[in-house]
């Protein structure tokens, strides 16, 4: 299923919440991107909101103040949990008449009585706190960008870069959820084993070559029963939206412990997500044709192949990584830019790699979140790890402050954006995912 | 810190519930494991609940009625809930006296009055159904047998079966927790990518090689926050108990997939785990010293070594497989044997499992699950999946009903059973895993 792009994504619609309509606003009326807040200071228990401008909207406060109707009202009330599993769990016939809703309510065009109700249920976005948005039961990871798959496999195997399952695999593995931790969260240093002598034991300590990996995570809306698979056709309509995912990997850890069944501890440490998640209604004005595949790569198995999915199944989605050390910010001097790369790069498609999951049987549920893998483009500056960017640490790069970065050092805050852009529609932002590496634990 | 051997083992502590004092009983008092039930046919909400002989007692009740006191009486409420987790995460402290004091209750030292109160909160086990006994938030899964490695090795590897970090890795990988049903629940053939024949593009269908995996499943207890990793020394105080489970595996699909990532839709269509935990403190009489590694073998690193560990921290369980094919069951014919091993035999103990896993500051929370890996032992009866039984099917097993089996075939039912027995002390049984398998979704 194709959303159409409807009367939501009208560039001309302002909002009365006038921080809204600034032309580089992240959180026009056009987004209205969904996350969990609560107030700073306040007993009130956390609840869903929708970003508008510098506010945020409590919409389950909205419903209770009888402001929603028809099916806008149901989804509405499931924002007043503290996880928005619920409103995931209604599918787009719900999403969809809520966010029309919201529009309305929060555009120029609602009644004066109506403004002043919603009024009580803005909050400026200074005076709250965000939490995770869903409870994630499980977290999942691919590797659908082919060009980091080719840059790693180059390092690794350079007579054989890319494997032979990877352009028929939407190769993934499961990750862990219980360390998926909000934007803002300091990322501890992990210590473990590795082995970077072959002709020595392998040792215990800090990891030295701690990276980020460029992601953006896609979370599951309704899902399916066990043993039911989802087809491609379908796979869609369980999305219900996206985020900035940071994928923080030791890489000398994982160099030493992935054979033969994967990366363990090398990722399980922490992952970060942004706090506001970005419906696929929002951001339906962004598609794009699948990867384009060279003549000579294979189609996608049918149960991956769909002309919707080849024809706009993917997504254009600007994505960029900063990097601010600790001596930066004492020298108040500006985060730098690592990478800018763009998800529509993605040799799979959101919507495959969904199928894919669910195709041996394996039950989604609502507040599952996939991960895409590195969004790597073909461009050095494209390249979404430290890994890639400095080229397993050959090519290190240069601080403004003079300092080098092989690898990510005590004190670093990496910072991810992500926007879409394109002529004729408002800016949709992603918001920012961020974290700051703290040292190791004492032994 | 090791449980003394305390009172609750005598092995002549007679319960007044008879069927709990027949020999082959599985849930004597000595026993008392854990799990979630609901009486069939009741409105009553599910709730935990001890096996004692072939009755079940209702916990939660039992506190509820005056008849708990002490430290026993908050964890002994905390199994009102329908999820294990509260109790899990309540921590040794709490569990130890839970047990000691329904031992007493359930003992033939206990009061007529006492007796009487209790007979209202038994139920036949005929008369209820299990469910899963914790809200299992992240499931990870080892490959701690040596044997299985090597085992596996050999057919992918001969010239080099094992890895070079098998022996210093407690190798694991994460796992599907969606996915992890209770033992009866039918498990259906996924279908998937695979690729036989390495000159034919791969295809897409039902796996042609479906495998049990013999495992133990090791359910948290308290956990450990994000950051801060657990001591060897102090692994095991977060370990709450141990089940039967069973990792289905698909194997052509898993030989296709799991370069460089590691297994995933080979495994995360089902998992299956008996409904009774058996608490450690249970096990106490039947632990065991570590694997003896050969002299050539590296020590594990000081992270995973401890004194008490290598002497003791094993556990002595019996472990087998059965199969019964749909025409044996039409037949009348008993389940076969296929294998029997013994958990004693794994590389890595529970609590170095559970040290590696936390090493890297991976929060570990109540009611994770760890599974061991397939447990396989030396000897050729003794290999815990068919894929090592049947050497990759080239020596099929030969059912009594005449059919022949390489992998499982539709209408196939897998048993695990596992026991403790050790002279002087009461047998400590572990129940039932089994699961049935249905035939591939319609394409």
């Amino acid at each position: 299923m194709i959303y159409s792009i409807n009367a939501t994504h009208d560039p001309a619609l302002e909002s009365w919440v006038e921080s809204a309509n600034a032309p580089e606003c992240e959180f026009p009326i056009q987004n209205l991107p969904f996350g969990i807040f609560q107030r700073v200071g306040s007993p009130e228990a956390p609840r869903g909101g929708v970003a508008i401008g510098s506010q945020v909207l409590d919409v389950g406060a909205v419903a209770r103040d009888e402001l929603m109707e028809g099916r806008a009202w149901g989804p509405a009330l499931a924002c007043s949990s503290s996880e928005l599993n619920t409103l995931m769990s209604m599918g787009p016939d719900a999403w969809s008449p809520l966010r029309a809703r919201l529009s309305h309510l929060l555009s120029t065009r609602a009644s004066a009585e109506d403004r002043q109700k919603l009024k009580n249920h803005l909050a400026p976005m200074s005076e709250i706190e965000m939490l995770l948005p869903a409870r994630i039961g499980d977290y999942s990871d691919f590797y659908a960008s082919l060009h980091h798959a080719t840059n790693v496999g180059k390092m690794l195997r350079p007579d054989q870069p890319l494997l032979p399952n990877y352009k028929f695999v939407p190769i993934g593995y499961h990750g862990r959820s219980s360390s998926v931790v909000l934007s803002g969260t300091p990322i501890r240093r992990p210590r473990g084993q590795s082995r970077p002598d072959p002709d020595r034991p392998p040792k215990f300590g800090p990891t030295q070559s701690l990276d980020f990996e460029l992601e953006v995570g896609f979370f599951v809306g309704s899902g399916n029963r066990m043993g039911e698979p989802i087809g491609i056709d379908k796979a869609e309509e369980h999305l219900f939206g996206i985020c900035l995912l940071n994928d923080w990997s030791a890489r000398d850890l994982q160099a030493w412990e992935y054979q033969p069944l994967g990366p363990f501890l090398a990722k399980s440490f922490g992952t970060t997500i942004s706090p506001w998640i970005v419906t696929l209604e929002a951001l339906e004005p962004f598609r794009a044709p699948a990867f384009a595949r060279p003549a000579e790569d294979p189609a996608p198995l049918p149960y991956l192949n769909s002309p919707q999915q080849m024809a706009h199944g993917a997504f254009d989605v600007s994505l960029e990584v900063l990097l601010s050390s600790r001596a930066m910010r004492e020298a108040n001097v500006a985060p730098v830019e690592l990478c800018r790369s763009n998800l529509r790069d993605l040799y799979w498609t959101p919507g495959q790699l969904l199928a894919h999951h669910a195709s041996n049987g394996c039950n989604l549920r609502p507040g599952d979140l996939l991960g895409s893998g590195t969004v790597s483009g073909p461009a050095t500056e494209s390249r979404g790890s430290l890994l890639e960017r400095t080229w397993r640490g050959t090519q290190p790069i240069t601080l403004p402050t003079g300092e080098s970065r092989r690898f990510l050092e005590d004190g670093d805050e990496v910072i991810f954006r992500g926007y879409c852009g394109r002529s004729g529609f408002a800016r949709i932002g992603l918001g920012e995912c961020r974290g700051i590496v703290e040292s190791a634990p004492a032994p």
